[in-house]
């Protein structure tokens, strides 16, 4: 990608840009920036900055620029595909924002909110809460993610059915191109056609174009009330079905429509018995629906037709509706603690994936006799259903470690990524490409497509210092 | 942009191009190709491509991109800022996706529809339309637009506030680059966050980054019932805080809400008397609100509601709710065939603008009393309130016509534009920068995100011949 090679950012790299930043703007890398949350990367490196202005972020990206010093931009660290952390290369400078955090304004009669890339996710959804609003995006990590990471790589989640993406939640940006040119695009419109769309650019890009400083969010209508139930259904394709006669009843009105295979709930009373479970067995399949509702209507009336539907329909046989808030909050710790007890019990690799609607319950039908050609594992399948978005992991038998299987890793990623395409998925859904996902990208994204983005890293980066690594190959 | 100049796609090249693709693919352009609804330019094209596969449009372009001649994809031709035509320049190709109208697929159970550029947008609405479905893109042309255009352009129209723009609603897109290659991206996937997002840099680049040749749109459920009314305001504010009321009340259900000022009515009555008005006496403003609910829900009776808390609050004095189809088709025949009565009386100027919702009062109130220190006009004021979208058109006095006012246009441009400005505004909300807006987009656009823009075209289009002089000066 670059003509000249990069170099590290060093003491004396770090000597002379000190000077041009306000006291205590860089200091050592702290030992948790370089680390991931799934431990598989130790960061090279040695230097952070701070800042807390936009024009400070300028001021660091020029001077990175100039010198050919790469820079990570860095958020709350939680990315899951070392986005966040380069292993090994000249070591880069971490660029954090967490002294940018503000929320500078919240504006219930405009449903927008102007947030600075360092503040936390479950801050700007309090305070959209605050005024009686709602931030959509919520995931497992909402309580240290930042949204300048999050917009980075276009965040999913447990909403996305309702809501979108991260990069549906964003009216303008405020952003540092690697020249140190700022970009001041913070627009509270929801209509605004002039000219290439830069913001969808920049969301997702996993900060290898450019340092997002702020945006304008869009909030939503907070539903009058909720409403969750837990279903047991007979299969995926009756999960699918279930999620069509939902839409008929409801329209918009679904939030989230889970599934979850009995191998988490499994998992669940392995490492965490603590979590209390509404089965004394474990059904095959079950599905976690959550509807928000305007006034006038009541979610768990809704939910009881839905139940009475379904199972006239043969869609399912046995299910919960909560009756209280504190159970609908069970039925949502089963879902997000399923996570924790994966890393738990060690899986062997973990995939991050979406198919067509419809070739969900053939993409399972096929994955496990594929998977059982390489071995004997344990699969659990669980994920955003509405999205078409599975996490299918697969974990080594009991009395085995994932440390069993490294020899087979990544033939087990081959052969769920390979089924994957063969469907038109994608091998990514919401983790984003970073530093692990690059070769599949290579292998599996359409070559027009990687070409433009090549075309494009080198028009906006030309010298590479933006994230080397991460997305595209340095 | 480009190092050499560009070449005319005179006979010379038609007769080389011609022996490469099937028979009757190259025809000399139409005259109904070379004007445009304005009736502002006329265009310089000779010949006209009418490619029946995407690989005849790499053919094309490859060819093009060799010989340096410019190409101008065509869809429906009903574009309102001049990006379909060229008045100057070397004679361009026209590349009109004509004969690939084809819907190849519309999937209820996915909720998507896989459409080829040329499919006419009310086409696609009734294919929706056909398996119980919305397509919700709606506009007043969508009974030639071509959904190619639909799409470069990013269109607007009147269900923005509850569905997004024309981006919004496509998850997939399969184009061909100026070189000839092919992005095939028909992704029927709502989450794939797999490298930048080309999808998004392609709509809305007005054709001068590649040729979309075909679509995966997201189709939405049908909302069971809807209902409209037709409620008389006091002021743009009561407007808005009418459409908070309404929004507390039934969430997304508000699928349109469109303000009218009197003069569009008195225009209306001027020039198209035979559109039945539900007033003697035309309020000063009115809007036009549609709800489509789900089912167990009653849109006449929400809107009843909304009719008594609002009048209670100050917001309203009178209104009315239709009772049928024919009259709901009634207050709408007001709000669609108000472009037509304007272009009857012929504006001096017509801006497509929008500001942040909070800030509509303020530009309504500052833009009258601006433009009366230019002169006496007429303003016809109205358009998409919920998305901060209006339309503020300013016509000559009774009388008077717009060829007396030629030499004024200019400056009432202006004073809109940097009114809108002043706002933090955009001076083109939904019809995009063409070659009419080339000038205000230098003026009004952020540097930055002007030179990404510069980079980006000569990264991808290096040869400068999409549809050069729209969006970015030749």
């Amino acid at each position: 990608m670059t003509h000249h090679p990069l170099l590290p950012a060093d003491d004396a790299f770090a000597e002379r840009l000190r000077a041009r930043l306000p006291d205590g703007t860089l200091e050592p890398a702290r030992p948790g920036q370089l680390e991931e949350p799934r431990g598989r990367w130790r960061g090279v490196a040695q230097w952070s900055a701070r800042p807390r202005t936009v024009d400070e972020v300028a001021t660091i990206l020029r001077a990175c620029t100039k010198a050919r010093v790469p820079v990570i931009p860095y958020g709350g660290g939680t990315g899951l595909v070392g986005g966040q952390i380069a292993s090994d290369g000249p070591a880069p400078l971490l660029l954090s924002t967490e002294r940018m955090a503000a929320i500078r304004a919240v504006r219930p009669e405009e449903n927008t909110a102007i947030v600075e890339a360092g503040a936390i996710l479950a801050d700007i959804q309090a305070a959209a809460r605050g005024v009686d609003r709602l931030f959509p995006l919520s995931l497992a990590s909402e309580g240290s993610a930042r949204i300048g990471g999050l917009l980075s790589t276009n965040a999913g989640g447990v909403n996305v059915l309702r809501y979108g993406n991260a990069r549906d939640l964003v009216l303008g940006l405020q952003a540092v191109l690697p020249d140190g040119s700022v970009w001041h695009g913070l627009k509270r419109l929801r209509k605004d056609n002039t000219g290439y769309d830069l913001r969808h650019l920049l969301l997702g890009a996993e900060g290898t174009l450019g340092v997002i400083t702020a945006a304008v969010l869009k909030l939503s209508a907070r539903p009058a009330s909720t409403g969750t139930a837990l279903l047991i259904v007979p299969d995926p394709k009756a999960a699918l079905a279930l999620l069509a006669l939902a839409r008929d009843q409801v329209g918009e009105g679904i939030s989230a429509f889970e599934i979850m295979h009995r191998m988490g709930l499994d998992f669940l009373r392995e490492t965490l018995p603590e979590v209390r479970q509404p089965w004394s067995e474990p059904p095959e399949w079950c599905v976690l629906i959550e509807l928000g509702l305007g006034r006038g209507l009541n979610p768990v009336e809704a939910l009881e037709t839905l139940f009475v539907e379904a199972t006239e329909a043969g869609l399912t046989n046995d299910g919960l509706i909560a009756q209280s808030e504190a159970q609908s909050a069970e039925f949502w710790a089963l879902r997000e603690r399923i996570p924790e007890a994966n890393r738990q019990v060690g899986a062997i690799s973990s995939h991050d994936i979406a198919v067509p609607l419809g070739a969900i319950p053939d993409f399972i039908e096929q994955a496990g006799p594929a998977l059982a050609a390489l071995g004997r594992f344990r699969i659990n399948c669980f994920g955003h259903l509405g999205d078409g978005n599975l996490h299918y992991n697969v974990f080594p038998m009991p009395g085995e470690t994932r440390s069993d299987h490294e020899d087979r890793r990544d033939a087990i990623k081959t052969c769920v990524h390979d089924l994957v395409h063969s469907f038109d998925g994608s091998v990514s859904a919401e983790h984003g490409i970073g530093r692990l996902k690059v070769s599949d990208l290579e292998k599996y994204g359409d070559p027009t497509k990687l070409a433009a983005m090549r075309a494009i890293k080198a028009a906006l980066d030309p010298a590479g210092i933006m994230n080397p690594g991460a997305v595209l190959r340095a």
